[in-house]
């Protein structure tokens, strides 16, 4: 493990464990700025591209973990990464070492990590990454982390070389997984939304490409009406003027509607239109469509 | 109705049907641009904000589509649409004139509205208006046109007093309904998975406030994703290549459990997850997200 002889034997090291196309797009953007980067993988191979650029493959995950005071972890789940943290001779390399878990997952995984962590010694860091892997090393990644806020700024000058934006969210540990789930919620649901909007396009005979332009103008008007909404949400006001739930649940019905009379799937929309009827049904039909947050976090 | 002795009656003249949010901002465009503009609407007493900026007030259908040689209908859906304009006094004064039906609903309840305008010597435009209401008469207004060319271009110098960009898709009549179905369909399912999206952070400590900037990230990721999944969808490749469909499945995996752990209905991820999963049964794992359109457009 030693590189004393090396004459970048000072630069900064980590460890990736995990070498899927996010892993590798880490570990790529890891080498490229000249950090000393050990790499290791479940399933051998997935190395090869990556020690021709200049990184470290190790014979084995402790072996890979004794290698760098920080270690990066970015598997499918935490079930995938616990099969590799939590076997005696990792668990035992990992004391005293840094561990930031990239993975996704939910975030009670992340605290159950913590407290895994916690009892054996090891600095733990939870995050996530909001963009797709060709986003890393570039200004569009954007990460976020939770964990001790003191360990985050001593491993940020390492996280930078992973380019894009950093932002740590606070110390509990699950904070990270929690925004990551929410914001993935929108992400897929919108991205089933469009899936089935070009079927039923298609179905009509109008093609993907002359949607796009008018999909990408539905794109554009969505940020400003989250900030209206979650404005909304948080003064509790809900006013459905000019825009009221019944008028949603209205057209709610017409996509059903043009969905299934193309004989195209239209369970999506169909959980989405019963959610907003249950929602008029307790009264709120002249309420805006933000009442159906209120509504779904109701206990 | 004559108002030769006004000294602008060579002004353009519209009739605006239906006085809802949307109808009242369709007429208040149409008068702040200076044109003649007749209002009317089923139940009475909507106009009068209208009549002080200077609508005319009309005290029957049939009254109000004798007025203008152009006709703009905004209603609820083509129900509404049909209650008021198949009445034998109302078409018949239809007789001759340009009918432009705004109200949204399904592409064939357009091509029939089409059928029975050509029966009584209307012609006939069909649009959608793809902007909420504070957009009309500002240059944000997106409106979407099909019917006859010529027709279009007739009436498209009025129609530029509602502001915005105006578009013909095409002569088939439903055209303009198939866009709309398909462009609310992304937009209402994406805005419920922002509601849930915030139900979920808020079941996690996470204020809306704290999310908005992350999901307009979000946001503001998905138009190149949309030109990129409609091209997959056009060439037929669906590459998989760093972000296979397994890996959706997964993440909407987790999405279900964090919400159904804070017992938050997932019905509408439920139903994406099931349809993401029946695609990957079909032996397409390792395509990209853009197989589920092609899935579910199958017949």
């Amino acid at each position: 493990m030693s590189s004393s002889s090396h004459p970048l034997s000072d630069r900064p090291a980590v460890t990736v464990i995990g070498l899927g196309p996010m892993g590798r797009a880490l570990a790529g953007a890891f080498v490229a700025a000249g950090v000393r980067t050990t790499v290791w993988n479940r399933t051998p191979g997935r190395d090869r591209e990556l020690i021709e650029q200049g990184a470290i493959g190790a014979g084995s995950a402790a072996e890979a973990v004794a290698a760098s005071p920080l270690n990066v972890v970015c598997v499918v789940n935490y079930d995938a990464a616990d099969a590799v943290l939590r076997r005696a001779e990792v668990t035992a390399g990992l004391k005293g070492r840094t561990l930031l878990n990239l993975t996704a997952d939910i975030p009670e995984r992340a605290r159950d990590t913590g407290r895994w962590a916690a009892e054996h010694g090891i600095a733990y860091l939870d995050g996530a990454i909001m963009t797709p892997t060709p986003s890393i090393g570039t200004p569009d990644a954007v990460f976020i982390h939770s964990g001790p806020e003191e360990l985050y700024r001593a491993q940020r000058p390492v996280l930078d070389a992973l380019g894009g934006t950093h932002t740590h969210l606070g110390e509990d540990i699950g904070r990270a997984a929690a925004y990551d789930v929410a914001l993935l919620d929108i992400f897929w649901t919108a991205m089933t939304g469009y899936m089935h909007a070009l079927a039923v396009a298609g179905a009509e005979g109008v093609k993907p490409a002359e949607l796009v332009p008018f999909a990408q103008g539905i794109g554009a008007i969505l940020p400003p009406l989250f900030q209206e909404f979650a404005e909304d949400l948080e003064s509790g006001s809900f006013s459905g003027e000019g825009n009221p739930l019944t008028s949603a649940v209205s057209s709610m019905a017409h996509i059903v509607h043009a969905s299934e009379s193309h004989g195209i799937d239209a369970s999506v929309m169909r959980a989405a239109e019963g959610l907003a009827r249950r929602t008029v049904a307790l009264g709120h039909g002249t309420d805006g469509f933000s009442r159906i947050a209120e509504f779904l976090g109701r206990r």
